[in-house]
C-alpha cells in the first residue's frame, strides 16, 4: 500500500514522539531532529523509513483507529484501548451492530465503535453541547467513519429516538438517569454499558439497572501495565495509569 | 428478534450458571433448579424470562461471540476478553482486515478475530495438530463465522503462504521462531502480536523483533478486577485472575 | 539455636503443607508423606531436615510471628502481611509504642502489633465478644507476646480508657463510630488507622476524620502478586487475592 | 509530648508540601504560604496547628521513621513502605533480631530495620562506597537509631563477618553473588531477602538459592494504590507506582 496525497499517516520517531499528519505535496514537517520532507513519503509504501535533513530516522505507518483517537483534537478525557476493548468484547458490539452512544464528546469512542460496526451497522451518538458535535464531526471525517455515525445534537436524557438497539454505551456524568431510556431503546437481551470514573456513579447506575429489568450486571476495572523487555533489564515500567473508570455491563430482559 | 429452531441461545440462571444451547423442538434442559422446556423459548423474543418446572427464573439471551468461546468445546487454554480487546485495539484489526493467526487451538481467538474482520476480511489460521482443526471447525460453524476463516492444517513455522497481511497474531509456544516469517507476510507498517504466558517467551520474541526490522515494540499485561457494587457492601471481589499472558506488539518496517 | 521441649516449630513439607507444632517428647506427627518423629527434632538446631518413616524430607524452622498467626486458631478473617506491614510503616508503630486496637478477634493482628512494640510498648486490645478474648489469649500465649498486651473484654464504643496513645488501629465493622474516641485517646500527632473491606466503611470513616481534627488522611489498598521464578517458566501466578481491605490513615491535630 | 529545641519535627501544609525540620531557637521557615516561626512551635505539644505570617495553617507532628527516610538526604533510590513492611513481616525481623544488610546506600532501609530491631537487636550494614557510608551515618544519627547499627565500609562480597544472623537483606545489584555468604552467616532457619528491580536479578538469585540449601523460596511484588475518598467523587488516583522491585524470600536449611 502506497501513501497517496490526502492520506493521514502516522510519523514515528520513538515511543513518545509521533505525529498524525496529512500527506500533502510540498509539505515539510519540522521536528527537534530535523525536517521531514513529504516528497520522501508520498508514493512510497507504508512502513517506509525516511531520513530527516539531520539524518535521523523516522517511520511512516498507516494509523490504526486507536492512533487516530490518541492524536485527535480533544475536548474531553481520552478513553484507553484497554477499556474500549473490554467494552467491545463484553457487549458483543461488532460488524452490523446498531449502537446508541452518549455523550459524543470529541468523538474518540465514537470513532472506534463506528469502525467496528462497519459496514452495515450504525452508531447513534448523542451530545447536547454543540461545540463538541463540531469537533466530533471533524474527527470522524478524518477517521473516515462518518458514514457509519449519526451525530445527534441532543441530550440523551430527553429521549432515545432509536429502537431495537443492540447496545447502549454511556460515557456521561449521570448514566443512571438514562437506564430506563436505554431499556426502552434496547432489543431483548441487548447490552447496556456505562463508563464512570467514580464508584458512586457505578453504585447509582447498578441500583437503577436492578430496578429496571436488567440482568447479568457486572462492574469491572481494567489495568494495563507496560513491561520493559530488554536483556538483563526486564521489569514493569515504574509508573502506570492506576484508574480510568469503572465499567458496568448489563443485559436487558423484556 | 425471535428465537428460532436451530438458533444457539444463552440460558442464564445466575453469574455462574449459564448454558449455551441449540433451540430444538421438544428439547428439555435439566438443571438443579428444575427443567426448562424449549416450548417456552422457541418463538419468543430474545430477552425472555422463562420459568422452570420448579418455578425458578431463567433468562434467554442471544450469545455474544465472547459467550460462545467461553462455552466452546475446549482443547486449549481460554483467552480472556481483556486480552482480546487489547489485541484488537492495538493492532487495528477490524472490518476488512486480513489476519494470519497461529495456532488455531480450539478456535476461540479465531472466532473473535473472524467476527471483527467480517464481512470483507479474512483470518488465515494455522494449526499443525489435526485434532484441533476439527474442534475449531465445529466451533467456528457454531459461531457462524466459518465463512471468514481459512483453517490451515499446517505448522506456521513451515511458512506463511499469504502476503500483504494486515496483522499476524501468534498464540503459540515459540512465537520468536515465526518473527521472520511474519515480517515477510506483513504489509509495510503491518502489525505483529504475540501472546505468551512467560516472560522468557516475551524476551525471546522482543529480541527477534529488534533484529527483524520491527518498530514500536511494546509488551503489556492486562488485569481485570470485578467489583461487587451493592449498597453498603461495595468492594472488589476477593480473588482475581492475576496473570494470563504478556502481549507483545510491533509494526513492520520495510 | 536448638529445638527444646515446649518450643513451637514450623514443620514444612512444601509451600502448602506446613504445620505449627509444639515439640513434645514421644510425639509423632502423621502426614500423607509418612510419620515425623519428634525424637529426630528435639535437640537439633533449627533449620534441620528430618526424614519421615517413608523417607520424605521435612524441614524444621522457627516460626515467625506471621507464621504463627497464619496457623492460629481462628474465629475471624485473616489479616495479610502486606496489610500489616503497611500499617506498621504508615503509623510508625514500633518498639515502645502504646497502641489501642479493636477488635481483638482471634488475636492475629494483636500478635504482630505486640511483637513490634516489644519490650517497652503495650497493646490495649478491645473486644466485646467474650469467646474471642479467650481464643486470643491462648494465641497470644502461644506467640509469647501476652506480656505486652492488655486484653480488654469491652466494646471500644463504650469508651477508650487509655490516654496519650501513639496509635489507634481499628479492625472492626464501624470504625467511624470510634473516631472521636480515638481522637481523645491519642497523643497530639498520633496515628489513626482503620481496616475496612468495603468502600462505604472507608467513606464514613474519612468523613468523620475530617470532622474531628485529623489531618493527613489517606486511604490505600495493597495488592501482592506471587511470581513463579523458574528458568524458562517465569510468570506471575495465575490467581491472586484481589482485595482484602481499604486501609485509612490519619494523624490527630490538637 | 512537647516539641523541644533540637527535636526533628514534620511540618505539614498538605499532602505534598511537608518539611522535616530541626527545632532551633530563632529559626524561621520560609514557604510559599508565608513564614513559620519556631517561637510558635517550641514548647508546644506535637499535633499543634501553627499559623504562618500570611495566616495559613501548618501542622506540627512527630515524624515516623518512614517520614524521616522519605525526607532523608538521598544518594540512592527510595524504598517504599509497602516493600519494607512486606520484608519485615515475611522475614520476621523484629525486636532483638540480628540483621545483615547490603548495601547501606543512604541508610533508608537501615533506618527502618534499626528501628524495628531496637533495643536489643542489631543491624550490620555493608557498603563499599565510602561516600554513602558518610551520608548514611548522618541520616541514622538524625533518626536516632545509630546505636543499633554497625556501619561497615566493606563490600559484602568480600565476606560477611557475622554469624548466627537472623536475617540477611540484600538491596544490591548482584544479590545472587552473596547467597552462599548469606547461607554461612545465617542461623539455621534464618531468613534471606533480596530486593531487585529486574526479573533477571530475581531469576539469578532464585537459581542460586535453590543450589545453596535454601527452602521456602518465594518472589513477590507489591502494589499500593491510593484511593480518593470524597463524597460523590470516590475513586483510585489516576496514577500509581507500577513497580519498584521483585522481593525474593527464602529460609536457610542446615
Amino acid at each position: 500500500m502506497i501513501v497517496k496525497v490526502g492520506d493521514y499517516v502516522l510519523l514515528i520517531y520513538d515511543n513518545r514522539r509521533r505525529w498524525l499528519l496529512k500527506a500533502e505535496e510540498g509539505k515539510k514537517h519540522h521536528t527537534h531532529r530535523g525536517v521531514v520532507d513529504f516528497e520522501d513519503i508520498i508514493g512510497k509504501p507504508y512502513g517506509t523509513t525516511v531520513l530527516s535533513n539531520l539524518n535521523h530516522k523516522f517511520y511512516v505507518v498507516k494509523p490504526t483507529p486507536m492512533d487516530l483517537i490518541l492524536k485527535m483534537q480533544r475536548a474531553t478525557q481520552i478513553i484507553y484501548p484497554k477499556d474500549i476493548g473490554l467494552i467491545l468484547l463484553n457487549t458483543g458490539i461488532g460488524p452490523g451492530s446498531r449502537v446508541v452512544e452518549a455523550g459524543t464528546g470529541s468523538g474518540a469512542l465514537t470513532t472506534i465503535l463506528a469502525n467496528y460496526v462497519k459496514p452495515s451497522g450504525r452508531v447513534y451518538s448523542y451530545e447536547s453541547r454543540e461545540e463538541f458535535s463540531k469537533i466530533a464531526r471533524k474527527n470522524l471525517e478524518k477517521a473516515e467513519v462518518i458514514d457509519y455515525v449519526e451525530l445527534k445534537n441532543k441530550d440523551i436524557l430527553e429521549g432515545i429516538e432509536e429502537e431495537n438497539i443492540d447496545a447502549v454505551v454511556l460515557d456521561m456524568a449521570t448514566p443512571w438517569l438514562a437506564v430506563k431510556l436505554a431499556h426502552n431503546a434496547l432489543v431483548g437481551g441487548g447490552h447496556f454499558c456505562s463508563y464512570t470514573p467514580t464508584i458512586e456513579q457505578a453504585q447509582k447506575t447498578v441500583k437503577e439497572l436492578k430496578n429496571e429489568n436488567f440482568i447479568d450486571i457486572r462492574t469491572q476495572e481494567c489495568m494495563v501495565r507496560d513491561i520493559i523487555v530488554e536483556e538483563g533489564k526486564t521489569r514493569p515500567e515504574t509508573r502506570m495509569i492506576a484508574h480510568t473508570a469503572y465499567i458496568t455491563f448489563a443485559r436487558k430482559i423484556v
